[in-house]
């Protein structure tokens, strides 16, 4: 898993405190981070359809839609892709004994298990959502935290 | 992950079907792979406690306990670390609204969520020993599939 993940969740969970655009140089000012380099994962949300920009004077990035309908799991595949980390290559239809690929119709053992894993860990990814994590963070670090946020991001550049 | 798992847990299954040790080499024949290849994943194996490996001339690998007492995640862990996928950089702690170093005494909503999915892959890992896998493959390919593998790896080297 790359890191950026935790940038673009990051990210998400500090959108949940604004209406409005925010820069992605905002964003980045907010995060103490690179700002090209944060805006790759930007980008991959947008091209998930998590997030959009707007152009112009007040544009910047917003949230497409409800936190509560945005899972983590959303926000691991933009960034990272939905490919699976195990990859089966069929090793059962090697060597002398080979089971024929005529044969080989289902994954295999292995293959199941480890998709069975995969299974599991994108259930849980898909269970909590950016509604969540903001609750979250507003229950750890005092309610009114992510306004406090919101009304930063508003703000003017410093 | 890395492809090794896939190898590595290949390896375990044959072994299951012999009480004696396997060459190396023979293990690489069975599965038509580069020797220098596997013994990459044989090493990880044995690091971990999983496998034996004895000397001369009727040496080679064994599993050095019952398969129903390897876990699939022993195996993943032995090749490829046990190392989260997801590695929290305290990205709160950072930027003009950084949460205080001090204030930071439990992992944050994102890295509990990433966690608690890590947790859930690890648990559907450790639910599936090699025993589970060797009676799959009986079940998939017929009963006797791996007393024909464990005759082979008993023969002479090819």
């Amino acid at each position: 898993m790359s890191g950026g993940v935790e940038w673009a969740l990051h990210c998400c969970v500090v959108l949940t405190s604004v209406r409005e655009p925010v820069p992605a140089a905002r964003l980045a000012e907010l995060h103490d981070v690179s700002p090209t380099y944060l805006a790759k994962q930007l980008q991959a949300l947008s091209r998930a359809g998590l997030i959009h920009s707007t152009q112009g004077k007040s544009g910047g990035y917003a949230l497409t839609r409800s936190p509560d309908r945005i899972t983590v799991l959303d926000v691991v595949d933009a960034v990272d892709g939905p490919s699976p980390a195990f990859v089966c290559t069929e090793i059962r239809q090697r060597g002398p004994l080979a089971t024929p690929a005529g044969a080989c119709t289902t994954p295999c053992a292995i293959s199941r298990a480890m998709a069975t894993a995969e299974t599991a860990r994108r259930e849980a990814l898909r269970a909590v959502t950016v509604a969540d994590l903001a609750r979250d963070v507003e229950s750890d670090s005092g309610a009114g935290t992510l306004s406090i946020v919101g009304a930063w991001l508003r703000g003017p550049a410093g």
